[in-house]
């Protein structure tokens, strides 16, 4: 056996059996392992952005890692925007990175770079594997160390002649590090906050979102005392919809965060981080907790927060009698007339089916998301963790890889979209039944938003050039047909909604190329 | 004055007056700067390794260095790739990459990362400016770093309250670090190893590739003496056709490089590196010069080669007079019937104009091309120095920019061509004079090739089933269309040598989709 071989049969015992990969020639014996180990699937990608990315939804869906398998640095390199957003999502990925053979490092050749340097920016736990004997081992610590809490990226470096040499060994998987229980006595002081009469306010973040029965937990302790909750800005997962218990999410912009923390006088922050303004803006403060507000770090990111949140509600006698009823499924009329992101969310409201996956890379044009897709049925929302866009696309295509089941729905921007469009061809590739609509404003319309916001004074014709990409207008319909997915273009409401249905009605992936206004 | 004003008023006192860009929120003020020193011309991509690829492409024909201004660590990730290859190339890039306010440093924004980390990978030279009035000075040493012997990427982090306060200074231009002059002594020994009578060997490498007087010297020193001369493998510009002393390029494969080499007994380095193999394989050396022979490091990257070229030139008493003519124009016919990679060769050889920039990534396609084209009118051929795949368009977007009274033909694999093929609506955008051809075998072939040769057996269906890009095939004139460029497909030589006739008389961007067949 070589150490590719044992590396392959180390994951698929470790339970990581997807491999999202874009190989080049150090990454061979590994592609060719995948005929000696059948339980491996292999899945293409054109771009190391989707395959990053895709490994993200993956995990994100599945509950396990994927590997994604890279070309030495500049693969690296292509696919660490992507590992960035899994890195601040907390999403467990197992990135693979071949290198040349140990011997002929220090040559000099074309693709010789320090590795190990670029994937510390996103890796907690980076290796490079020494000897075939070691691979197996490096293997089962590189999955421990991805799924361990919080969840994160784990880089394992594997020189080609550590791969194609005998002496491979499979190791058993390593028993990550749990979450941790949070104490009584936090428990205890978190109780007598939310009890104090004060306005609290709880900000939830991390897996506990994508679970209905701690988000029921939060709205029960929220139905006695008083308090309020929201969500963090971006959820790696949130699980949402009717029979959910609803929670909104803080906002964006720093205008609308601040409003919705106004007056709070203890802040409980359960599985989130103290909230923060995405950009610094001259003048602006940074940190968004109102003055004089205590904050209680009740659950950090590698705590047991859902644990939490039952035990506080059980100190404040929250159960489930005591609590009204969740909302039933509630949806929107189909819109009808002009075409803007209103009318494209009150359609996703109307049509969204049972136990759908939205990754959202919405950006601007997202804002009405959220109320109008409130009361569809119980779903699944992904969205942009890290701010790297380029995330939407291959998220739902690996959300698809893991959830074959479910339907996929990419909300997407169009300048977004321009960065890993190509996972419209592993879409079409691996049939996943992924629907993507495209926001084409021919804008980067969050840019022109900015623009005002960091007081950018002279910014004129040659700055706001910058931030058309309507010169020439993206065709949606042509790129998705050059990478084998059928696409339409809407122009009205009606169109985009029949579209919508239609795309939702069949299987395999459907592109919507739907044409909206800019901003005023 | 604001820090990000003094940063490009300086970079055009400096002679840097293009910055590709793929700005984000914190380099608002940079490119609102824009409309205050019209002098520099801001290029937008859609993706940032397209930014990164054109500032390669505009500098090495420029002969100066663009700027490539990207949005924090994952902007920087996206264009990493194509740094590695302008690295590698020796090719002056100044890389702006904007980061977060100072004071926002630390809070753990979406965005956040350690961007000097993945800095490091590609630059010799990184700093983050801490001041508005430290900017203009390091944004001058940036550029000297940058244009320094050998030529290299120089990065300037810019937070944005450093770009946005006021105190900003202009600096002038720092003096960069020239060439060395090889001694005498060295020239001496290399006159001596000539004279041997023994089997010599001129390897060239590096800027005197371009420089046709330098080529001229090899040549007239072969003549005289009796040697060979070979350029090395990936040349960053190579000067050739009519009127150029020709030179032929160590093969990519070690079966090839080791047939050029054998029997060498003095092998001369003039601005290229000892040959090794690009990967390693199992079994085989990885260094190329034969056994016994003796390496001349005559002058390495940094040194003035040319210099050193003429120099021996005199020494040998090669002048002109004693020198053959050098070749006149001589292309190949029209190809005719089926169409294959050595047919676009020959369509490429009968029509290249006078004065064409040729950006090849080509890659197993590219085989037939040097001896079809080598007798067409003077020309430069651009190749892919660093190995890493996503170069050949955006290098291409780049060097038109530099040189707009001169056509641009890039010759394009497939598969690379995939990675950033974005550049395309960046020609569309600036109306640059790009013909494209895309080599349409619908494979990674160069992995299949690879595949036999690093002795991957066991590999079968499910491993070349990740080097088949055919499922679905690749619709390259949609996916043109769909960014704004006019496309053709052409599935007979007679097609294609028609469609490149029509490409090459118009102006504006144009993409021929050549559909080929893979390799036995």
């Amino acid at each position: 056996m070589n150490g590719a071989q044992s590396l392959i049969r180390t994951l698929v015992g470790a339970g990581v059996d997807v491999c999202f990969t874009n190989p080049g020639t150090s990454e061979m014996h590994f592609v060719a392992a995948l005929d000696d180990v059948l339980q491996m699937r292999g899945v293409l990608g054109l771009f190391e952005g989707v395959v990053t990315g895709a490994a993200d939804g993956y995990a994100r869906m599945a509950g396990r890692p994927a590997g994604a398998l890279l070309h030495l640095g500049p693969g690296l390199g292509n696919g660490l925007a992507n590992l960035h957003n899994a890195r601040k999502g907390n999403v467990p990925v197992v990135a693979i990175i071949g290198d040349h053979a140990t011997y002929h490092r220090g040559l000099g050749a074309p693709l010789e770079s320090d590795i190990e340097t670029v994937a510390r920016n996103v890796s907690v736990w980076v290796r490079t594997s020494a000897a075939p004997e070691r691979v197996g081992a490096d293997a089962a610590e590189a999955v421990a160390a991805a799924i361990g809490a919080p969840g994160q990226v784990a880089t394992l470096i594997l020189p080609a002649d550590v791969s194609w040499s005998d002496g491979g060994r499979v190791a058993a998987a390593v028993p990550p590090v749990g979450r941790m229980p949070v104490s009584g006595d936090v428990i205890d002081a978190a109780t007598a906050a939310a009890r104090s009469g004060g306005s609290t306010l709880l900000l939830l973040g991390g897996p506990l979102l994508a679970d209905p029965g701690a988000l029921d937990a939060a709205r029960r302790i929220c139905v006695v005392t008083g308090a309020r909750m929201l969500a963090e800005t971006f959820p790696t997962r949130l699980s949402r919809g009717a029979g959910v218990a609803p929670v909104e999410r803080l906002g964006y912009f720093a205008e609308q965060a601040t409003a919705q923390l106004d007056g709070v006088e203890h802040l409980l922050l359960v599985g989130a981080a103290p909230p923060v303004t995405f950009f610094a803006h001259p003048g602006r403060p940074n940190e968004l907790a109102p003055e004089g507000c205590r904050v209680h770090p009740v659950a950090g990111p590698a705590d047991d927060g859902a644990a939490a949140l039952d035990a506080l509600a059980a100190a404040l006698s929250a159960d489930a009698a005591t609590a009204a009823a969740q909302p039933a499924a509630r949806r929107p009329p189909r819109p009808a007339g002009a075409l803007d992101a209103a009318a494209i969310a009150r359609a996703v409201g109307a049509l969204l089916p049972e136990g759908a996956i939205v990754s959202d890379e919405a950006i601007t044009s997202g804002a009405p998301l959220p109320a109008a897709t409130a009361g569809a049925p119980r779903h699944d929302w992904l969205t942009l963790t890290g701010g790297a866009i380029g995330q939407g696309l291959p998220v739902a295509t690996g959300a698809a890889v893991a959830c074959p089941d479910r339907k996929v729905v990419a909300l997407q921007a169009d300048g977004s979209a321009m960065y890993t469009l190509q996972a419209l061809w592993t879409q079409a590739r691996e049939g996943l039944d992924v629907t993507t609509i495209i926001y084409n404003n021919a804008s980067y319309e969050i840019l022109k938003v900015e623009l005002d916001r960091v007081g950018a004074t002279g910014a004129g014709e040659r700055a706001l050039d910058l931030y058309d990409i309507g010169r020439p207008r993206l065709d949606f319909v042509a790129l998705a047909r050059g990478m084998g997915v059928p696409g339409t273009r809407a122009e009205t409401a009606e169109q985009l909604t029949e579209q919508l249905e239609r795309a939702l009605a069949e299987p395999g992936p459907a592109v919507i190329d739907a044409v909206v206004p800019q901003l005023d």
